[in-house]
């Protein structure tokens, strides 16, 4: 029987993230509620990850109409749907072959699709020119992600491929770098300046990198995930020169896009910045942009597509990412349909234009609210300091815990908020994502939830912490009675 | 800019498939005849893999719209969808996280659904039991087998893991083993005995690679791609005591499972098989089986889901299954409800039964029948010989083309079939896949299309031939009669 000692050794080496070892945890506290045993909460809620309709946000009507006339044609002369719903069905099947969404794409996607893509990323950048030969749609971007680390993945030792990535990263980087096997150099983002880039770090980054590893490329995520940050044009053409010097590939995961909600904030891509500054830039840095399907907006994360941009790459090694595409056939055909309805909603004068303009407005309020409600009641736990979000779908705070908690964490080898974040899920069936940021405690929760889950998940935080912190200051004050009796009186700094 | 010399050495270094430049020949073909080129056809037809949809097969009506339902629940209360429909529908989406296909899943795929391939192989395997724990759903049987294979894969020189590869192969295989780095080791299939299995050869095999690499696995597809092979029981049981005596890990491609035709001849798993042997085999042999939803019958391959059951393995090393599965994130939710569908078709009573087995009735008939045409015309074509195929979807007859026109194709450096395929392509637009065999020439064609498609591309296929033959025998005619005006008379062998 093959053993543990023959696998591939780069396998045997990837960590299972602490992400993984709670959900797990979770399963099994679902199956335990399912045969009947008490708990003090009826159900699980999950907010360690990006996955809205799971926590009960609604599909987008428009989208899912269209997807289902497409996997039953037959639904075209139903006259309950409105007319651009099935006009749009019935184009996109036009660009299936065989008319079918069970037909095989070319393995970088459907052209009719690619080409929609490169229009709306035009739009979306007043006019900078997007071509669909750039454009490749993958299983989700996190599999764009993989096709281009793996393709800069070489050498072993001090001459492995190296990425610089920030700290805090999406809690899937690390894994995704480890299977590619390349070393990732870590960068601090600012907690104190909203989790903004630093370029003095990103240049001390590097340095420390070398001898290490070949550092090749920088990660960069803007929106952040999962800090909320949103970088402006100043920030971005820093990054972007930075990358020129330094002769570094920039990966930016721009799946957030869609969600900025901060006032007086927007997002501007890289490549629109990119393409506004020097010749000498434009022609040469090597920009490759990704968006996914499971974004905020649309959150369809179960059909499975994203897509990435290519820009100045050599055509040569372009054509490798298309055989690295090939080995998985074809991306889902509903994913690749769902990205040109995601990127072209209807427009003013559509029969669905109205319906669908309220229902994403609403899910845009409600993301915005939950995460000034959340940042509030954060902030007001003690020991608790969140920095507000801009973007995205997450909120970042910053525990501050007590030394007996985190002596207690230490016994069970748990960092501190990875060992909070277990107790939070036992106590009160409530996932919340942990950690990313060594030599400090965060967690990582989802606001894209409906408004009535957010207050619950909210409660079981609070109510949690609350009791966590009162029962460690009750042992305090115990020890604290039990010494003053032995008349050993000693005075204690305030941990939290 | 990065350039080809500083990517990954092992990416550098796939090549791309013949079948990969006949698709790019035929796409600039496509767009010829799209901007007004005159040909003398009207368009492309490919049935160089198996595509059905694309060719116009028509999509199973049942699963179809129960997906419908699941992407728009608001059509459960559609009454004129069937009953048993919407029941399956309303099932489907419960075993859905928020009851919703846009979330994610376990990356192993959904627990439901899992259960209900478990179920599947029970009742297939006349009650040999299997278990849910042992099923992992990914986004296509292509990916099963690269994280299987990935898994397997170490060393460097002599060191590299091997794994037996029959020839001819799926033509997806060399790039996959390439991709993880593995190293193919052939064994000949027997023609003349319908593509049978040869265990003589398998030793053959297994003793070359001996001192090249590590052989660690053996790969074996049946029904046979593309050679349309069965095996029976013995022959599976010989290749289940050779792997058990080698110590392989048994890689059963059985993806067209449910497209056996020939007379007297069922599918036997290779599970099955294995669970009757003596306990010593049925206790040790590690075996993994693959099947797939771009299969025959139900041909969804546009969705991207496969499956595979692997039985006998440490469950510490399946954990690195799991892992590698994660960095997917999810298969396709939408393939992952049609597997569920495939496996388990309306029942007697239910109210899409009976348009049910009647349009699976009429697949499996039109596939039955197409074989038999296309045998009988192929047979008839000079040169041409082709063994008859007993399940799978393709046909796979052997070319004895004239030397004239193997020396015309050496002047190209292309192997003579590939040629061949590539002139059929430019003058009839008609896509066929080439070689697999080396020494020999070979054609692929998928038969799994409708029959008047067959038709045409029988007729293209045969006008082609003939012409081809005929025009090198009147070069033949024209040499010999100037050389006989040359009064050099020589008799030459008739090469078809």
């Amino acid at each position: 029987m093959t053993s543990l000692k023959d696998i591939n050794p780069r396998v045997r080496t990837i960590t299972v993230s602490s992400q993984s070892s709670l959900q797990i945890l979770a399963e099994d506290i679902k199956r335990d509620i399912a045969k009947g045993a008490k708990k003090s909460f009826k159900d699980t809620i999950d907010v360690s990850s990006g996955d809205p309709h799971r926590t009960g946000i609604k599909p987008v009507t428009f989208i899912r109409q269209v997807l289902a006339i497409c996997l039953y044609p037959q639904l075209l002369n139903e006259e309950s749907l409105p007319l651009d719903v099935r006009l749009r069905a019935q184009r996109l099947l036009e660009s299936c072959d065989g008319e079918s969404v069970g037909s095989y794409t070319e393995s970088s996607g459907l052209r009719h699709v690619r080409q929609r893509i490169a229009e709306f990323i035009t739009r979306r950048d007043a006019g900078v020119p997007a071509y669909s030969k750039n454009i490749f749609i993958s299983c989700g971007a996190q599999k764009a992600q993989m096709v281009i680390v793996k393709l800069l993945s070489r050498g072993e030792g001090h001459l492995q491929t190296g990425v610089l990535t920030p700290l805090p990263c999406p809690h899937t980087l690390p894994m995704l770098l480890e299977e590619a096997g390349v070393k990732a150099v870590s960068y601090l983002l600012e907690e104190e300046r909203q989790w903004a880039v630093d370029l003095k770090e990103l240049h001390r980054a590097l340095s420390t990198s070398r001898g290490c590893c070949v550092p090749r490329a920088i990660y960069i995520s803007n929106p952040g995930n999962p800090t909320g940050h949103v970088q402006d044009r100043k920030s971005i053409q820093e990054v972007i020169e930075f990358a020129a010097a330094e002769k570094l590939v920039l990966l930016v995961d721009e799946v957030y896009q869609d969600s900025v909600y901060a006032q007086n904030q927007e997002f501007v891509s890289y490549k629109k910045v990119l393409f506004e500054m020097d010749k000498v830039f434009r022609e040469s840095v090597e920009l490759i942009s990704f968006h996914s399907l499971s974004c905020a907006c649309v959150a369809e994360c179960g059909l499975r597509a994203g897509y990435m941009e290519i820009i100045n790459m050599d055509p040569e090694v372009m054509n490798f990412v298309d055989t690295m595409l090939c080995t998985d056939i074809s991306t889902p055909v509903t994913g690749q349909l769902a990205l040109d309805l995601m990127l072209h909603p209807p427009q003013p004068g559509d029969s669905s234009y109205d319906a669908h303009a309220q229902e994403t407005w609403f899910l845009r309020a409600t993301l915005f609210q939950n995460a000034e409600r959340a940042l509030k009641v954060l902030n007001d736990l003690p020991g608790v300091r969140c920095q507000p979000a801009m973007g995205g779908i997450y909120l970042y705070p910053c525990l501050h815990l007590p030394l007996e908690i985190r002596e207690e964490a230490e016994t069970t080898r748990l960092e501190a908020d990875v060992w909070y974040c277990q107790k939070l899920l036992e106590e009160e069936g409530l996932i919340i994502g942990a950690g990313g940021t060594p030599g400090s405690h965060h967690l990582r929760l989802s606001v894209c939830v409906p408004p009535d889950t957010l207050e619950e998940v909210l409660s079981r935080l609070s109510s949690f912490h609350l009791r966590l912190i009162n029962r460690k200051a009750q042992d305090r004050a115990l020890v604290a009675s039990n010494r003053r009796s032995c008349k050993t009186i000693r005075s204690e700094p305030l941990m939290i």
